[in-house]
């Protein structure tokens, strides 16, 4: 009883925190991006940030265990100030982001002081766990590497069933692997009807193009 | 202070339950198998239980948040009986297998009352929380493929410095992905001096070979 009663505590904490973030973001679009380790978060980022940095004013907010490795790779493409990385292993070794750790990210690149039209938010690498958490977002964009096999929204429904997009990436290596985009499309419908589906190949920038016109679409949406 | 006494108590309880699991176990080697989804943990025990059937009677625990797909992949290659599959979303969605869902597993395959030489747990994939929760087991093998990027094991440190083996997989793909075989190896002595490391594709019979070699080497150790 002692479990669930810290459990709900934990979790109305955080919605609050969320909440509280909405009114931090100031209006920007902001989305949650969460994959297993590996599937190309950080790479889609890079070339999203790459191609679009000069239209949309963004800010990054990088989670890992450990290393500030993701945060340098992003910093290239952002405006000073515009990055920051939270490392849960500073939290006891998290295996997600929480919505106080975000509180605090906020406050870090600036808001509500400055004006942002989008705020991203790069998860643990971890397809369970980070799907339990709103952190303020708007949407949760789910990616799925063509390596991790076809049935994984079968196996982890959770995280899948939250998605607002699911990105199908690394589609360059289909040739090399086992893996049916018919099934997994398939079994991303089977848990859940409504999400947006993209495949692509994230080092590719004409692939990427796909996804930022995904985000100027939720961008209006939001400000519409 | 309410939430650090149930967390110490949950993790007092594990440990306690580990310890009757080793006496279930009834001297079988037992290895607990980690790893992020997708990187290749059943299809290394398809192979290795598809050569070593005949000389190792073998039991294996399947973990997933969901499906029984993976305890179906591997019954074809153990004894009747000798598969059980725990599905964590029974338990609220669990992202880690504990001590005390193998104990009713280790009497679903029939333990202590029959005789194996070797048990063998295919944890949830996820590179994170299983590492906290001792099942056991007499030695942890993490498992990394190529696709997920030579930076990983810094980046979840706590896994990679609880491995007694380390394998890289799917070496099949490294002309197709950005991945250095030195680094990667460099990244896990960091983390981890003391562990094995074998690197191979696990959907090659002749390469699993020297996984099947490196159990049986530590079925020696734990018999001697």
């Amino acid at each position: 009883m002692a479990e669930v009663k810290v459990f709900k505590s934990i979790m109305e904490r955080n919605d609050t925190a969320a909440m509280k973030n909405r009114k931090l973001m100031n209006g920007a679009l902001c989305l949650n991006i969460m994959s297993s380790p590996g599937a190309g978060k950080t790479t889609l980022l890079e070339k999203m940030l790459m191609a679009a940095r000069k239209k949309i004013k963004t800010a990054v907010i990088e989670g890992d265990v450990a290393t500030s490795n993701d945060a340098e790779r992003i910093k290239k493409y952002t405006a000073p100030g515009a990055v920051y990385q939270i490392k849960t292993e500073n939290f006891g070794g998290g295996c997600h982001l929480d919505a106080k750790m975000i509180t605090n990210a906020l406050r870090k690149v600036g808001l509500p002081r400055k004006k942002y039209d989008l705020i991203i938010i790069e998860n643990i690498g971890n397809l369970i766990c980070p799907a339990g958490f709103f952190l303020g977002e708007d949407k949760k964009v789910v990616i799925i590497s063509v390596t991790e096999g076809d049935d994984k929204p079968l196996k982890y429904p959770g995280m899948f069933r939250e998605a607002d997009l699911v990105i199908i990436n690394k589609v360059d290596l289909l040739k090399h692997v086992k893996f049916s985009m018919r099934k997994v499309k398939e079994n991303i419908k089977k848990i859940n009807s409504r999400t947006d589906v993209l495949s692509l190949t994230a080092t590719r920038m004409q692939d990427v193009k796909q996804f930022t016109a995904w985000v100027e679409k939720q961008r209006q949406n939001t400000a519409g």
